[in-house]
């Protein structure tokens, strides 16, 4: 590649925001020229306008960049959105009118039946979406990534579809950046369990349907699959643990199920896309593993890992999954997202 | 009542033996006056041969008395055992042989055919059992109690059999407490989930069966119902929290199922027992609860609370249960058992 | 007492708020019959108004209560302030001239020097200086509690006033109920030491030397020591640690401080003030104690735990010093404070 | 440099030794070939032979070799020892007699008056010990790095040395990996603080004076500090917090002090030593840094952060400190003592 593609974020003050700032920096192929945020923001050191909040240091290249407001039109074609829910439904339509590529991490747009909601490895045939798309919102468009607790299912359940996927269960315990900043008050988490996270259950129950399913005649069908969600929230600071049982038409032995885990790998790995993982799924042997502190950065935290998987009493099988839920589950998927759009050729 | 029965700990100087203490000290009917454990304490006074790790303190009584042996035939005729699983097989036999009354917190012999693995609300009839058991160990008895996340499912799901309860999936918080003293060390569960607890899910795929069974003919026929575990832990203290989903025969509505926990009550109850929690099931209506740090001491530890009940897309139905694993869990449900055998005349 | 004298609460909703009604519910001098809150909240049942987050459950006696306006003039004479700092300075001024009683835990009037900074244990004579706050307040007066940190500290210094104390080098780990709620977020502290708190050291430097100065000639003149102060947030939930090293002018051996220590009691002890402790410092001889999940409950959280008293290398002796913030650090405090008033006829 | 030099570890299966293997796979002067451990171990392949704690996986080359015993003589000349205090004394002695030179990590001769206790930004000079050494050992050497709460202090109050030194008040708050594995119960700490580490105190009030000493005719003349200290331990993965307050004869500006740290530099910074940080202080302006969380691996996990330096009202300046326990403060620190051996010649 010549020369580096020129990216933005919007909404580049927030936690999501930053987290796409850490995935992005030294990138090989985009290169972070344009940080959006709201009229509070503009025109501030993105370092004086941001509370930074992760554990790698701010780069030095980004803490001396001004910031500037989210205007439709300006800044560069590729953009990642890290908008908030409020303003993310209104304000990236108009940024896709205006001609820009929008990633987005926000939920408004997931589940238009325009918008692909894309795992690369699992469903990169959504991007064929784009065309009826383009009909809508000219040459801009919109691209998701799931929800966090969700694409950790997703990939996990992505090999089981060949075994006639028909049911899963799942219950999950999530970290609290999941919850973005200020989130979680430790006064509701410390040494304590919270059994509800305001509208996941839903996103887990729709998104993994849509994620799994079928592209034809420039639509979606939704994996027939039901799926039921517990979601959970534990005192861990990265990385969303899940127990899942499945059902499954076909009734495959455990050999033919481990096989289909390790062989798992999609376009991501084909294309040798820079964000991706050399494995997207790993399973660990041990009988104590995934976890999320030794476990959620592995692949720098776009692999996710499975474990335990055993024959389930109720449904037929039961594992463990685990992933980086701010880095596969939000910046870095957004970022392979758009690795595999320049790949095929769609960023053009 | 006229006087106090006597009554001893086997295993006293352990983490469950000062449970018991706890549970026992000022009880209303029985009189803790012998405190046995393995030879390295015995003659020692009981504060200095105990690391005591509660969160009361050691009470004074007790501090001064001196650690005897477990020898049977020694000691008073109720005994509650403590005992590590490592010797309770033998000894607890030993001392039902020689005609004590053994209420065991210890797996060994929870699923012997003659011994109750009794929860006093849930199967009070299975103390039947006694009449065969006496053909085999004379005077004396075991009467255990279930391991601490069997307990608190098999307590929710009790008022669920009247609805053709099918087939059980749950996937447990638990907490450190659990795992005795020393137990889980903090470099492993700190920030941490471990989706692993050694034994666990079989005891709760195997004792839930027998809790829910049926009582006919001198023996105990297991509940049909099949059950499926993943046990994890997390960095909670005390409290262990469970998501359930359920299937039944019948199709109940909200109402009824809300009708049928609100209304759960069994012997311990109708009996007052100085145990019995006025409520051993209470249905909390916030949407975030039951959460361990808030709800585990509800009923002084022997309630077990249960929230979010709702339809599930896989089964029928899904909820939250919570119960004190150390109180409701351990100690506090074999001194349950004792009062609800004293109270039913099986002690004399 | 023929009859109980009725209290109120001013911004009865907010997290100090509840832990002066979980105080005062059941108190046998004091019954709480008036709950204000903000506009927002009038009008409304107390239950629905307040996001309770105790571990205790809402008592049902207050939860069905209506909230009303804080209005000078309107309510129970006594009346303890949970007002936030923002609101407090004027409207605890505004109830004291219209004749009210304020036993105030906000941070406002501390320092002012007609009142009271009351320790009950430590500087019971300080309530002389309602004699000149009459002159300015007419009928009504304000009496306040220290900070949570400082009172821990200051209780523990105390006995010490007897050897010439000059100087006082502390260090705290504090627990995330002090800042409030919502709070601490999960994500800052989590796993982590935050070493900074906002304005406490200042309030640990400066309170310490008021409560142990002397009270004569109608004023407080400051206790000579200085204080030197480090403070830290830690994940705990409720308990300030304190690491404390003193110099003393005069040279007691070790058994001399131990028996200041355990010989240390005031008038709520003379007096048996119906919150006070057995022991207001109780010094525990294990090496690894005081520990806040183990020891902040010590005398219903009103007493003040010491450990670890040895000689310093620097200064004279050094020891560790732990107490619940929001008991005897908060609403206990105040509490007891408005029963010494009440037991020396000043609340007639 | 040509070739590496071949290295080994004593006590490679422990959780030091992990952390020895962690510093030294892919060094570039160092290569690791020898993995030593107590018989129990001996002959077995390390992956089965170690239960592997650490959060970055076991390296595939260290996890298929064989571990051999610790057989004095045998092996590299070069070992790093992670062995437990309980055997170090003995054995380092013995492998230091049969001309290896000992890097180590253990407690054991740290106060040997002819072993250099090496910082070596600090007392780089100290190594001249080893002369002395040698008519002891022969061509043997042992040197030891300090206590991981020790070398944070120590490296914090290097560059006042220059003030006037007199006193030193630290406060610590100690992660949990600084005690090893299984090391401490999360029953123990998990939402805690435990105000006690078993010879911690010791080991800073001696081992920094050590440390900061003058090496002269042959010996270390211990710096006249007086040093006194408080150890708490936090649920903290890792990363230990120290609050220090100091005593100068000098009486320096804010600036002095800040410049003196900012330009702390030494030994491994000229000689761009590969374990070297760039910073080995590295003061951090914002008010409530630095942070367990947040700073421990910065450098690496070879700086030592420090941060909020401001007058002590008891002593004179005051300040927070943070350093990687386990890094800078264990297997780090040893591996920088070998690589300025190596550069000063003392290997050959």
């Amino acid at each position: 590649m010549d020369k580096r593609i020129e990216v933005g974020v919007l909404g580049a003050t927030g936690m999501v925001g930053q987290q796409f700032i850490q995935q992005l920096v030294g990138h090989p192929w985009f290169e972070l020229c344009w940080l959006a945020a709201s009229e509070r923001s503009e025109g501030k050191r993105y370092a004086d306008a941001t509370p930074w909040r992760l554990e790698t240091p701010i780069p030095d290249a980004i803490a001396e960049r001004t910031v500037v407001s989210c205007t439709p039109g300006v800044g560069p074609r590729l953009v990642f959105s890290a908008l908030d829910a409020s303003v993310a439904g209104e304000l990236e339509q108009a940024f896709a009118d205006a001609g820009h590529f929008v990633l987005s991490n926000a939920r408004n747009h997931r589940m238009d039946p325009l918008v692909p909601l894309l795992v690369p490895e699992v469903n990169a045939d959504h991007l064929g979406l784009l065309r009826a798309q383009a009909k809508r919102s000219g040459k801009g468009a919109i691209v998701t990534n799931p929800n966090c607790s969700t694409i950790v299912l997703s990939m996990a359940l992505a090999p089981l579809r060949d075994f006639g996927l028909r049911a899963c269960l799942v219950s999950t315990m999530q970290a609290v950046s999941g919850a973005g900043y200020p989130g979680v008050p430790s006064l509701d988490v410390l040494g304590n369990v919270i059994p509800f996270i305001s509208g996941e259950e839903e996103k887990l129950e729709t998104e993994t349907r849509k994620i799994l399913g079928t592209f034809a005649a420039d639509a979606v069908e939704p994996h027939p699959l039901r799926v039921s969600a517990h979601t959970n929230r534990v005192p861990v600071v990265d990385g969303h643990t899940e127990t899942v049982s499945v059902a499954l038409d076909e009734k495959p032995g455990l050999a033919a199920l481990r096989a289909a885990i390790d062989g798992f790998a999609g376009k991501p790995q084909q294309l040798r896309l820079p964000s991706a993982p050399e494995r997207p799924l790993l399973y660990l042997d041990q009988p104590n593993r995934p976890q999320p502190r030794f476990d959620a950065w592995r692949g720098r935290g776009m692999t996710v890992s499975v474990g335990r998987l055993r024959p389930c009493a109720v449904l037929d099988w039961k594992f463990v999954a685990l992933g980086h839920n701010t880095v596969r589950g939000a910046a870095g998927a957004s970022v392979l997202n758009a690795e595999l759009m320049q790949a095929e050729g769609l960023l053009d």
